[in-house]
């Protein structure tokens, strides 16, 4: 664990008394004890150094440490870096988890399922648990990767033609479509007309591809058609693809 | 299935009696039948279109297609690409595997299995079956993506302090290592000096990175640290990260 993520409840103030489940964690998974230092950051992203100050039968208490160090370098990169939004067409569970995770440790800024035309129906999944389950994994991912972005899931499932009102061009939003078509951009191209504290929307399509209607959709409502120059690749690949080149292409630039 | 890939031995010319899996995997699976046209591809990258001719209780033969059209086009990028080898240690299995096929989905040119100081040590999957296992993994993605790329797995695992002598500088060769050193570089520079074909390694360390004895025989054997502008990433992350940019940096410069 490079960082604890403290709960979304606690406002920074007083001591902290853990849950079971965070307390076991705590205790049994990583075997910390009464006195044990650890790096804590709240949601907002800043970071604190606390300590263990007490342990019961199921629970145990965090504490600000005194003396802590500040400042206290992970060992990650502390730059600025670009504002990634993955909107990502419904997965199968276990890529679905998987994919949450990296793009997590990479550093995305927010997470959204999308459901279109060719996603696998999977209704079993839908709604609050897979949302919850997905939180779950964002904030494993984040105390394993120390990532300084406190990547957010959304709550809901967005239907793919309520997209383009939802993300409302806060930005450049780019989709991937690994066919032919009019307009298509290269990825170097795009980015160079990003600023790095712009939003900028990559919408991965599901395992069956975006429909021709929904492309077309998608490219009258200002989203932008781009065509890597690889092989077809699923779509938990084309993602991390996406988000590590992008990534790259803006981290470097400044 | 893009594409099947045909056996090693088969020799281009006559009819293709296959063996039990992959006439289980044309008929069961895909549920193709007498008649059907697959596109096939040897492990020399070319393509021809097949006819299965027949179908017996266990086994099928496939025909190369009279009046078949050539050149028929997958929906896939057939332009020039880089010449990238994965130079990878070791990985847990299911990690291992998932790295290997998306790395294949991608289109690197060679895998290559590292033991180094930091990795966990798995040794009921050393040796010719961990190797045969990532070989059909191949098989799978090569099939799935129509990769015209014949990836290739290196039979043996190599020891990290003999991959300079193995490498023998056919090319760049870079690791990937998220602490700060001296002479690091930037991914973007380092693709500057990188030609189209010339062949590029990219060593990835395990879980626990790379020790700094390591880190010191690498650079001083020819390998050049590259520093990421991004998060502590898990290793199979790091290695589609880093594969992702660089093919976008190499592929789309030209």
């Amino acid at each position: 664990m490079r960082q604890f993520i403290l709960p979304q409840s606690y406002d920074g103030a007083g001591d902290l008394l853990l849950n079971a489940k965070e307390s076991r964690y705590l205790t049994r998974v990583l075997r910390l004890g009464v006195g044990a230092e650890i790096v804590a950051r709240d949601r907002d992203g800043n970071t604190r150094m606390m300590t263990i100050a007490a342990i019961d039968t199921e629970r145990c208490t965090l504490r600000t440490s005194q003396n802590a160090v500040h400042g206290q370098t992970l060992p990650a990169y502390r730059g600025p870096s670009a504002n990634l939004v993955l909107m990502q067409c419904l997965l199968k569970g276990r890529k679905e988890d998987d994919l949450v995770r990296q793009a997590t440790e990479i550093g995305v800024t927010s997470i959204i399922l999308v459901q279109s035309r060719h996603c696998v129906p999977n209704a079993k999944e839908r709604g609050a648990g897979r949302i919850e389950r997905l939180q779950a994994k964002v904030r494993e991912a984040l105390q394993q990767s120390g990532s300084a972005i406190p990547t957010k899931v959304e709550e809901r499932i967005i239907p793919l033609l309520e997209l383009p009102a939802w993300w409302a061009s806060r930005g450049k939003a780019l989709f991937f479509h690994q066919s032919e078509q009019d307009h298509q951009q290269s990825l170097s191209a795009i980015a160079n007309e990003i600023a790095l504290d712009e939003p900028v929307g990559i919408l991965i399509g599901p395992e069956g591809g975006f429909s021709d209607e929904e492309c077309r959709i998608l490219s009258q409502s200002g989203f932008i058609p781009v065509l890597l120059k690889t092989n077809v690749l699923r779509s938990e690949t084309a993602a991390i693809y996406a988000l590590s080149a992008l990534q790259v292409l803006l981290n470097e630039r400044n």
